[in-house]
């Protein structure tokens, strides 16, 4: 960056300093309204570094919410204080919050939760609640985070720009987020991350990542995170020079020793690996003929000496399935690559299962494996970063999704066995990156702050955490507490509503962006995220009697419950039946109309969002309310995209038409292609159902338009314009009402497309025109670089 | 600028979309709760371009107001329509607001008229005011703003940033923010500014001048704001290459001539020209012993015939007078130069008069010369840029200031002749700049928004201007408007109290910056901006009967008022009488004890100020809310550097001591040179009265440190850190209580100090320390450049 740039920054960082960007999170600290009475001395009486964090996090949160600057002393103070202790007989990281005598007491066994305790008294002091005597104690010790982020600082699935640790090719020279980043997951009890991608980069073990790693650990070890890294099962050869990578060859085996002695040697408290092998076109043992086992343990012993631990991935299929064959079924894959293995893994160990068999849908069943495995640690993979949740496009809480799989009951002995008493591990997928919210959509921090609260305690209630959440992060207003609550605790089934209801999974772009709709995506290759919808019907028979089977991986009395459509739970029938759209739910609906109704309702939801919204202008900060209506307005659009989509193509597939009309008829609606065009071309859009129409108009060059004559009523009307949206270029948009110029923007949105299609439509909404019949609406297009100014249609309210 | 920069700052932009900067300042056109029933049809009949801005500026601001889109039609609607029409009978730039029949009329003689109709009803509009049926015509013809901008770029007695127009001696590429600033100014009814600075570079009327002026004209035009310059009188012989500048000679008058002959073709609405002459080291017609009446016709007549108007500035004054001669006296100037003229000047030359005979002094009597000119034009200058009332760093509503010249009675035939009825022209100096919010400080707004409005109408009440600007500037929050319409109409007295009461102006660095306290500056040199303070008394004797005869530059009536001691107000006394520090004021009170009283009220009342306005947390959006809030507090701290320094400097003088015991004595606060010091050593400040105790400490390099062992009683303290913070340099500082860091703050305000005084000093305050006896206070200081982290003292609260 050059000198003059640095500066321009600087000056406008000055200006924005004290606006709300999201970047403080949860840990804002505002003033409160009425502090409570507290001792004016923070000290420190026993061991460890992080008693110094806690210390100092103290000072600064009672700085920010009472405006007052606590005394740090070092030990015994001569005066009420509120007192940091290690020592006590607790769990590693658990502790006790304890008032007596004008003292508060913050009680640990190790320094971690010491300085736990300290955030947990912030958070009570923060929300307005009184100081509890308390003792609290982690579910799990193992609870991790994962960052798909490459060394060339791009994140897999990651939605929030680019990666905080690394940057062509080596770490960052600032790492002054991921210290923010650190102290975020320190507090919500977070004690690990990982901090390259999963498919891992095999030079991250090499020499000259060390000091590179060391440097991250350096950063993150103030707040008690320790660093691991994923490898790539390939290294020894790759990386090492070895002639193989066969995890039973002794070379490969001191291969593997030797590296992580050198790992240790610069950074003693390295937490561990992760391991993705013989999935997805990663190497594994089985180059070898070795199981998943072998592979777990060669790393695993090499670790083991150091304390660290192996967390391998349950996420292991085959993604060259025959489709032809309706006894194929990816959701069996983890359960049958792991459950003869069941015993043969070390104890350090931990094999991280996903909560569902596929890979993060929309809706999925709780896998099997988390009850079928006994002699085998298990963890709980969840993500964060909503891949196949809207990508922070769209906003969605996932809290209540992760809860029906931690509730679930797999009845490993009769009932009483949910997932969550199941597992030895939290991980969560996070992917944050160099946006200043660290999650590209203000609303979705609810997530990364959720994952941490249940990795903590499970048992938290999705309302208790997003309460929480939105009083720290948005203040005590209670207009504001109950739009936000609301938004979010039904965004999930809004979501769900629009994008795959009924256990269809999400109706995504499997092969590309896995964010817009795209239907038969899943169907027709060796992936496995099948629906397997044709005229007759729809669902993926996964029964023992007639299917792949899946449904007798679970316990028998989860068997049971899924095996006959009578018992199965409509929002899981169609992952584990086929059944003609005439089939009448529980509710008395059939399959057909509760396709065509949900799309409806939940693309009416998301309008609905976007008008409460706006009801909280002025009660919430200027750059985050115009941030949230942005993307609710933009969230609102693709709800209608997604909801033309799978209607329009269940309507035609099935031949059965929405008993309510609506399907196909779009009241104002005047497709592009339809209209007058100057410059502009119409060309089919693929997949057919990603326009309306089926159909757009794009422009090759020079200035293009599209208009039509107005034959409405006069009054006062809203105009929407359906365009597309390409990343690859600006285009240029203007509209005209005669030759009255009424709006004009560029396309230069971030949005997740990579062709002209469902992904790359979105919305600009001129309100408040004054249309009288015969004026001529003129829409002018402008195309730049790779896009070509598309249009899809207009519709007039 | 690099291209990665542009990006960054782009996406910084995007970011700040909604952010509320001050950039629209009273054109905010915010959505109205209730709006009113308006049609949907703006419509033009008759000509004139700038009927089409005042229909698109409808357009866009009921857009705002309303969120509807009217239609823009040319002629006759077919329904009810704001029609904006222009041939009526009025004064030329009046304009009739009239609602009949559903329409709407704007009539107007001329389309600037028509125009300032339109912002007119945009106005009542955002007021909230229902829409009158009224004709507005403006008092004079003539209203003007100059702009002492030079074309380098910089702006003399500019606080506001660069130049809008200039840059690196020529034409900015890019005038969109010249265009903006016509769109303020026509929304006031200014239609005319001059360009460049008084102090004139002779090259703006050379050739190569000529396009560069045509496009900022065609940049303004569209408002209806017209360009003028201000010309150097030297330029015949300097641009023009003549052996001569005199203003009778035959070359000369052609050269003129063929000039403005020149610029009128690429500009035929060029407005005229500013001149100043003969003035502070400025060439004029004294060369060739030729009069002002000369070089005022010489350029008149050559601006005549396309209808050009000459501006001649009044301000006409001896630098070099001598201050050993009693008699001597700079406010009799331009009396003295102008009224043995009167009568020789042009028709199309206007005597531009500054309100009073001195400079924008912060209390002055209005200038004879309004009312001794007969047969001459006159206009009022007036200086909206805050030169002696601090600079933007200080909040002054000049509003009240300026009425007090305006509706001042000359009694020129008897009584009934306040100045605003003598006076065929308003001008004011303006000097926005690049900065964001035009004027370098949100509030000081309102006296660009109070110049315009009184330039067209002098008779609206300070009041009346204040409401009108708040609610249209931040909205119509009762305790918004309340407090922000308290602070304004207070802040004038409130300046004068601590900067300059009963008439002694502005005890500022008079050869120095303008801006910062330095009493003796004005005394002893050729300025004649005197005070004659000395042991026995204080003031300037301008009376007839003893003095140098000022007061009798007044018709009877006002020089009678002004003559006796007993009659004159307590707030002119020190401008025309000398006094004993013991004389009686009309109040009681002996002048000493004034001088304390005010300097302490003022100060006090500032820091009232920024408590009343952190009340309305909240309710003004963040960016405004904190940079006013900066702003009143940075001037809090200030007020008491100035409090400090004139109550000092007239207790050693007078030998008086202050009657309540506060002058000299100061609880809670430490000297730095008192305190520990590592490193730092002390210095004598010049002038003495800069500095508390005289002294500052200033570190020359490494880390240096100020420390003292806290004697007070233990509990919740605030420390006041004053300090000097030279732009030339950024230096650090930390304060610590024993080892714990409890703030640390980089020098980086925009202070226009020039050397280490009190136009320097600036305060940190550090509010709610828990402190106990015994406890080590150490700030430290690390320097940068010439900012050598110098420190004043601290005071503990």
């Amino acid at each position: 960056m050059t000198r003059s740039c640095r500066n321009l920054l600087l000056l406008v960082a000055a200006l924005a300093l004290h606006a709300e960007t999201g970047a403080e999170a949860w840990l804002r600290y505002e003033r409160l309204a009425n502090p409570p009475q507290l001792p004016a001395v923070v000290a420190i009486q026993g061991g460890g570094p992080l008693l110094r964090t806690a210390q100092q996090e103290i000072i600064r949160g009672l700085r920010g919410m009472t405006g007052r600057i606590l005394r740090a002393e070092p030990s015994t103070p001569h005066e009420p204080a509120i007192i940091l202790r290690t020592g006590a007989s607790l769990a590693p990281d658990a502790y006790t919050l304890q008032s007596e005598r004008g003292n508060i007491l913050i009680s640990a066994a190790n320094d971690r939760g010491a300085l736990y305790g300290a955030f947990a008294l912030l958070r009570h002091i923060a929300l307005g609640e009184p100081i509890p005597n308390e003792t609290q104690s982690p579910r799990v010790a193992a609870r991790w985070v994962n960052e798909w982020n490459n060394l060339d600082g791009t994140i897999e699935r990651g939605y929030a720009g680019r990666s905080i640790f690394w940057d062509n090719g080596k770490v960052r020279d600032d790492l002054t987020r991921v210290s923010e980043y650190a102290r975020l997951l320190a507090s919500l009890g977070i004690n690990a991350c990982a901090i390259n991608n999963v498919n891992a980069n095999p030079k991250i073990v090499s020499a000259e990542f060390v000091p590179q790693i060391a440097k991250i650990a350096d950063a993150m070890r103030p707040w008690g995170v320790r660093v691991a890294i994923a490898v790539d099962f390939g290294s020894p050869k790759s990386v090492g020079g070895l002639d193989t990578f066969d995890p039973l060859d002794g070379k490969v085996i001191a291969w593997w020793k030797g590296r992580f002695d050198e790992i240790y040697r610069a950074v003693p408290d390295f937490a561990g690996v992760v391991l993705k092998a013989d999935s997805e076109g990663r190497v594994g043992p089985s180059t070898y003929n070795r199981s998943h086992a072998d592979a777990a343990n060669v790393v695993a012993r090499a670790l083991a000496p150091h304390g660290g631990i192996l967390f391998y991935r349950g996420f292991v299929y085959d993604h060259h399935m025959d489709w032809n064959n309706p006894k194929n079924d990816r959701a069996r894959a983890a359960y049958d690559n792991f459950v003869p293995l069941d015993g043969k893994f070390d104890s350090n160990v931990i094999i991280q299962i996903k909560n569902g068999p596929i890979d993060f849908q929309v809706r999925e069943p709780a896998s099997p494996l988390f009850g079928a495995l006994e002699k085998t640690n298990r963890a709980i993979e969840l993500q964060i970063t909503q891949e196949y949740f809207g990508q922070a496009r769209h906003t969605v809480y996932l809290v209540p999704y992760w809860k029906d799989a931690l509730d679930f009951d797999l009845q490993v002995k009769r009932s009483g066995t949910p997932v969550k008493s199941l597992v030895a591990g939290f991980v969560g997928v996070s992917n944050v990156g160099l946006d200043e919210n660290w999650t590209g959509n203000q609303l979705s921090q609810a997530n990364l702050y959720g994952f941490g609260r249940l990795a903590w305690n499970p048992d938290l209630t999705s309302d208790r955490i997003v309460d929480e959440w939105t009083r720290l992060t948005f203040g005590a207003d209670p207009k504001v507490l109950s739009t936000i609550k609301d938004i979010q605790l039904t965004s999930w089934r809004t979501y769900e509503n629009y994008t795959g209801p009924l256990g269809l999974q999400t109706l995504t772009d499997i092969t590309g962006n896995h964010y817009s709709v795209n239907i038969e995506a899943s169907e027709r290759n060796g992936w496995g995220q099948w629906h397997r919808a044709d005229e007759h019907g729809v669902g993926m028979d996964r029964t023992v009697a007639t299917g792949t089977g899946y449904a007798g991986q679970y316990r028998p009395g989860v068997a049971r419950l899924f095996e006959s459509v009578e018992t199965c739970p409509d929002d899981l029938l169609l992952f584990f039946h086929h059944v003609p759209y005439t089939h009448k739910l529980h509710s008395g609906k059939t399959v057909a109309q509760y396709l065509y109704d949900s799309h409806y309702d939940g693309a009416a939801r998301v309008e609905q969002y976007a008008r409460e919204w706006m009801s909280l202008d002025k009660a919430v900060d200027e750059q985050r309310y115009h941030e949230i209506l942005a993307q609710l307005e933009y969230q609102a659009g693709q709800a209608i995209v997604w909801r033309d989509a799978v209607t329009r193509y269940f309507a035609k597939l099935s031949g059965i038409p929405d008993a309510q009309g609506r399907v196909g008829n779009y009241p104002g609606r005047v497709e592009a292609e339809a209209m007058q065009l100057t410059g502009y071309t119409a060309i089919d859009i693929t997949p057919w159902e990603a326009a309306s129409g089926s159909k757009a108009v794009t422009c090759p060059s020079g200035t293009c338009a599209a208009s039509l004559k107005f034959t409405g009523t006069p009054g006062w009307h809203d105009l929407w314009v359906e365009y597309f949206d390409m990343p690859a270029g600006v285009a240029g948009y203007r509209v005209l009402v005669g030759t009255q110029l009424v709006d004009q923007w560029t396309a230069a949105d971030r949005i997740p497309a990579r062709r002209l299609d469902a992904g790359a439509s979105t919305r600009r909404i001129i309100r408040g025109l004054a249309l009288r019949p015969g004026d001529e609406i003129r829409i002018e297009g402008v195309p730049d670089r790779a896009d070509p100014a598309a249009l899809d249609y207009i519709e007039i309210h």
